[in-house]
């Protein structure tokens, strides 16, 4: 029996590419929709469409995130999985990279070079300063033991206040002792999904419990309450935020966080599904598929992760 | 007897401090110049007054960099040492952190945030990608241990070709065969001393061997040819040069790298002594000293390291 798979990304050709060097016995790329029972992917595609393939039985996300198929509204009669494993090393970079372009004054030596200025400043550096991460799966878990690498005092926040298996957190806190592990800390990173209880779980009483943190949201957009953000600067609390997702995208132009001097924005840039990473999560998971198979990184409607 | 010691850096109350905090049994400060038999100094201090010291025995050099003793109109009857092992993350993170911000365009969003301008791009990530460090010593070892955590494949350039002891390298090529190791690099770092046989190491000829690397200098400026770099950039060997070290510091303004785009350039800041470091490697020297030990980190004068 074959298996038809329709594609539904922002790079069909890309994909189409990629599946056909691969020549997988039993897969057909197909352009029909009544005949597709798997789709590969981009979930705000899918969200408009998925009423439109009767026989679906499978869809893998080339996304991490699949917040647009869990609206309320939408068939959730068939397999979702997601796109796992491929981001922990570029949002390690990211975060990595802009701690340390913070603290080794990387727009300051930028600015003296176009004046011609050589002015050294007093530095500090990783070595001993504590990291908050929300979160400790899979991404989360490999940014935490590249900042051990790097020196820092590494804890984790989660649910159960449990450590993961072979954990690098040097502790982990419960959700609800949050404002204990941000009194500790001088960079908060959150890399939670999108859920009920991350919603606004970086709002202005939490953050008060922050010392002139670096506040890194890489996680989504809805983890941060957006207005206190502001307050929290002006209190204290935190001395720049970097922030790569937002609850509307992209961001209005009208959103004061664009002009604001101790505002880093980039534009949900972190982590991207590479292509030849996708491609490998869902070759693996088609033979699965193909085998009867339980299949990796699949979705819970309930839990919406 | 006692040891009485003389400061001569840039920082002295601050030393003074942290000595008198150490309260060293033996040790006296001393503000005479006949009596001292222990300088702590900075070498471009010491040089001009090195003759000024008669009972001089050691000098403990509060920088890794020793040049300005080796001159060879200078007295060598003293022993000299320097500090190692305070730099190797301060390094690592310059290094990291620039290749960061480069492959990942934080120049680039930050230009965008300030047009309000939402543009995601694609990136390339450090995993799989190939630094060529020239020098196995402490901080180049610490710089391979950090990038091979990052995902980097590390090659290392010496004088023997020999691994050095517990090793980060996958490979070490002798200096001979250095256009080889540049021919693989994506990135190449020069952590080298000044040395005679360093001394223009990095020319147009050896840069030819490269293809389109960034370039870092964070060891001693007459390892670059500086005349070489801007046509080395020209012809597409180098992408982009991150220069903190130069043959004449300040660089004066007349300088053609101040201005050129594809060349950052710091004030030689990658790695400072923060003199807490330095007085725990004092420390532990006069402790060596006051015993008839031998003492660590000695400069050999033939050799310049």
């Amino acid at each position: 029996m074959a298996h038809h798979l329709y594609l539904l990304t922002g790079q069909n050709e890309k994909y189409r590419t990629l599946i056909e060097e691969q020549q997988i016995p039993g897969l057909q790329l197909t352009q029909s929709k009544q005949e597709a029972t798997i789709l590969l992917a981009d979930p705000p595609l899918a969200a408009r469409s998925v009423y439109e393939f009767p026989a679906l039985r499978w869809l893998q996300s080339t996304f991490a995130g699949v917040e647009a198929l869990m609206q309320p509204h939408l068939r959730q009669d068939y397999q979702l999985t997601n796109v796992k494993g491929i981001f922990g090393p570029a949002i390690t970079e990211y975060v990595l990279g802009y701690m340390i372009a913070h603290y080794r004054h990387f727009n300051l030596y930028r600015e003296q070079q176009q004046e011609k200025s050589w002015l050294p400043h007093t530095y500090e550096t990783l070595t001993g300063k504590t990291v908050v991460i929300l979160g400790t799966g899979n991404i989360a878990s490999f940014l935490a033991h590249s900042a051990r690498n790097m020196g820092l005092v590494v804890i984790g926040v989660n649910r159960s206040g449990q450590q993961p298996e072979s954990t690098a957190f040097h502790e982990v806190y419960a959700v609800e002792d949050i404002q204990k592990a941000l009194a500790m800390a001088n960079i908060v990173v959150s890399i939670l999904p999108n859920t009920a209880s991350s919603e606004s779980l970086l709002n202005l009483q939490t953050l008060s419990a922050c010392q002139q943190v670096l506040l890194f949201n890489v996680g989504r957009g809805r983890t941060l309450k957006e207005p206190d953000l502001i307050p929290a600067i002006e209190e204290g609390a935190v001395q720049h935020a970097f922030l790569d997702v937002f609850i509307t995208e992209p961001l209005a132009s009208s959103h004061p966080f664009w002009s604001h001097p101790q505002i880093t924005l980039t534009p949900h840039i972190a982590a991207t599904s590479f292509p030849e990473q996708v491609i490998d999560i869902f070759a693996e998971n088609l033979k699965l598929w193909m085998q009867g198979q339980p299949l990796k990184y699949v979705i819970d409607f309930e839990k919406g992760y």
